[in-house]
């Protein structure tokens, strides 16, 4: 057992839109990601994900608005609600999400990662 | 629906070792936290907590040896791990753990802090 320094394991990969698990608790994972460009919109039925931004900033895109996050900030996505991450530039960030949650949510095409690395 | 800025948040209260509510999912609740001295030996039967170091640093005390964490690292005591935080100066944390996790866990006693405040 040993404290997981984030800044470390984010410079162990630089794949965007491909989390990868660093820990997990009570039927979550914690993961690591990088995100660039536009992401797709999607929604994840049962499942509420959070996403703390490290490094960077990026825009949450929602139906209802855009919601600029920035490091130092986190938001949780509600499970039901589309969503589109988008972020001009790179952003490092952490999620917290429940297990079974897929990336892309209800959608499945080539931006879905079926099986998470660990690191 | 917005961003949390935790740096904001951490400032609106300095009581130590009382959890406040920032934000919930997936049955699991985020919480800021400052810490300074020795807490209690206790551990939670059933849940496993993440403590994330936002500012300064701490030691987790635990039978099998201590873990020192410090900010942009996080830690995750799993379940049924007696744990014993302690901060020589004041810490500030992110926790995540399960709505039902008290944080004293096993233990009742004036440290008890059974119904956490929102902010």
């Amino acid at each position: 057992m040993q404290a997981i320094n984030i800044t470390q394991k984010l410079a162990l990969f630089s794949d965007y839109f491909s989390p990868k698990i660093v820990g997990e608790l009570n039927e979550n994972y914690v993961k690591l990601a990088k995100f660039q460009g536009d992401f797709v919109w999607h929604h994840h039925e049962h499942e509420d994900e959070l996403f703390l931004v490290i490094k960077g900033k990026f825009t949450m895109k929602l139906r209802s608005g855009n919601v600029e996050i920035k490091a130092g900030e986190f938001f949780i996505v509600p499970r039901g609600v589309e969503h589109c991450p988008s972020a001009q530039e790179e952003v490092q960030i952490m999620l917290i999400e429940a297990k079974t949650t897929l990336n892309t949510g209800n959608i499945n095409n080539e931006r879905t990662v079926a099986e998470l690395q660990r690191i």
